[in-house]
């Protein structure tokens, strides 16, 4: 059996409060490993996934780490090739921190390293986007950006791929919990109203805005009054046990803002430091464990490198 | 009769297109002047106004600049003094400029040079904003901010007069035009409607959002791509004639971006440099003058400035 190379895509927190379906940030962890060695027979196939609790299929067409890929490899030239592919889910499904992004990144990631970088890695973006459209249905780069470059990542456009990397304050945690409670991305979007208030949609503007300048400014502060999102999370938060408890424990453990992951059902929170991100991680588990509720918790910096050759 | 003290006060474009209600930026012409000197008999007089046709009261308390000014007098405690104002305005009325802003940020400005700064430049916005209320009905600093402190402002809250100025990358020029047609601020206002589609609200976040990272970065592109008011312009662009005539001949004429100043008639452009931005005003007017329709004209950098002692 040829040497293999494994690769590493984190998962990734969609919206980041105020931007919804345009804002995107990287953890540390979690994350999917992939490994990919050359075979003689040819073609992708892939020969093994753990972690998935067999959830996700082997044909690489159905698969978004596979179909991903195969689009790169199409793109190359390169669909003959003997490749086996081995896909380590290390992160749980639909827990709104990018899942299907994190595959279809290490999936493209792993074809690039093992062919000697033909591509940059920002140009691999759209052939995983082409594997997250498969998993989603949707055309959104706000975690397979983030997810393949690190960082916190604005998407201007998904058509044309202009997205653009924000400066983060040193210092800056993520606390993540993922409570074990079903929500559908369809679901969670599907209970989204077609229109938002104008007043709210000043509100959220306003906010955007300061955020970035906070972000640029290194002003903590700013940042947190920034951290709100007035128009999706008042209509999501239902979907989530206990949502408001979490976040008024997370609020009080000094965090700079909290909100819902992606569609949900994990919650993010965002503190100065990582003293403070751990006890926003004890307030939140606190919650959970008195619902009785199962739950995983993350506590990372921002990733800054986004998916790396291990 | 005592020396006088002399400030100026300019004229700014509101919503800058990607910031509805919360963002603003100062011209360097035109704008208001107002004197103010010490006089024997107490309390506050307007004197004198120039440039306003007979439109604006000489009674203080309905009077934009004289309101502003007599609120910031009441929290100094100095209602008592006698002090004539003279208020010349070097600026269309009701022409999206922030007239309003100009006289008032001017009349405070005014009293506290008179009385050697009590007060420091930021803190005079709220003083400034009362008598904005006066005139227009609204709290909403993204004219009297510019105005006051220059630059380009985003205001995240007016309750709390949260706000911040932008940087703007050196040489970008403002073209403006004021077509002479009588559009009300509340008629503007009134036709927008109530509610934002979910998917042009997704599109205005990301480009105020690149907008924002194109200032900092200093990337003339990508300020371009996101000057892009797909909420509020299409709304109101049937109340100024010719609307999208002279927008296509300002972007032939190589703008950065073409939207509508404040509530409307004057019509901005923002372009790379100054030739450009000459350029856009020949392309303005020619529409104009064709159209037969009376105009006034402005080129001017982003004032860094706000209101000055002459």
């Amino acid at each position: 059996m040829q040497p293999g190379i494994k690769v590493f895509a984190p998962a990734s927190v969609g919206n980041a409060a105020v931007g919804f379906d345009v804002m995107g940030f990287a953890l540390e962890q979690p994350g999917d490993e992939i490994t990919v060695r050359f075979s003689d027979t040819p073609g992708l196939r892939i020969t093994l996934i753990s972690g998935a609790q067999g959830k996700l299929p082997y044909d690489p067409l159905k698969n978004t780490a596979g179909f991903a890929a195969l689009k790169l490899l199409e793109h190359l030239g390169e669909t003959g090739r003997g490749i086996e592919m081995e896909l380590h889910k290390k992160m749980p499904i639909g827990s709104g921190l990018g899942s299907s992004a994190a595959s279809a990144v290490a999936g493209v990631m792993a074809i690039n390293e093992l062919l000697k970088r033909p591509l940059e890695k920002k140009d691999l973006l759209p052939f995983a986007l082409q594997g997250e459209y498969l998993a989603s249905g949707g055309w959104h780069a706000d975690n397979v950006a983030p997810s393949l470059m690190g960082g916190l990542v604005l998407i201007r456009d998904n058509e044309t791929m202009d997205f653009h990397r924000l400066p983060m304050p040193r210092g800056i945690y993520a606390t993540v919990i993922y409570p074990h409670v079903e929500v559908l991305t369809k679901d969670a979007r599907s209970i989204l109203s077609d229109a938002v208030p104008l007043k709210k949609f000043i509100q959220q503007s306003a906010n955007m805005g300061s955020f970035i300048i906070g972000l640029y400014n290194s002003d903590i502060s700013l940042i947190g009054r920034s951290l709100q999102d007035v128009i999706i999370e008042p209509q999501r938060a239902r979907l989530i046990p206990h949502f408001y408890e979490v976040k008024e424990a997370v609020m009080k453990a000094g965090a700079l803002g909290c909100s819902i992951s992606g569609a949900g059902p994990s919650i993010f929170a965002l503190s100065a430091n990582s003293l403070i991100a751990e006890e926003v991680g004890e307030a939140m588990k606190r919650v959970y464990a008195q619902a009785k509720i199962e739950h995983d918790l993350y506590i990372s910096p921002i990733n800054q490198e986004g998916a790396i050759k291990c």
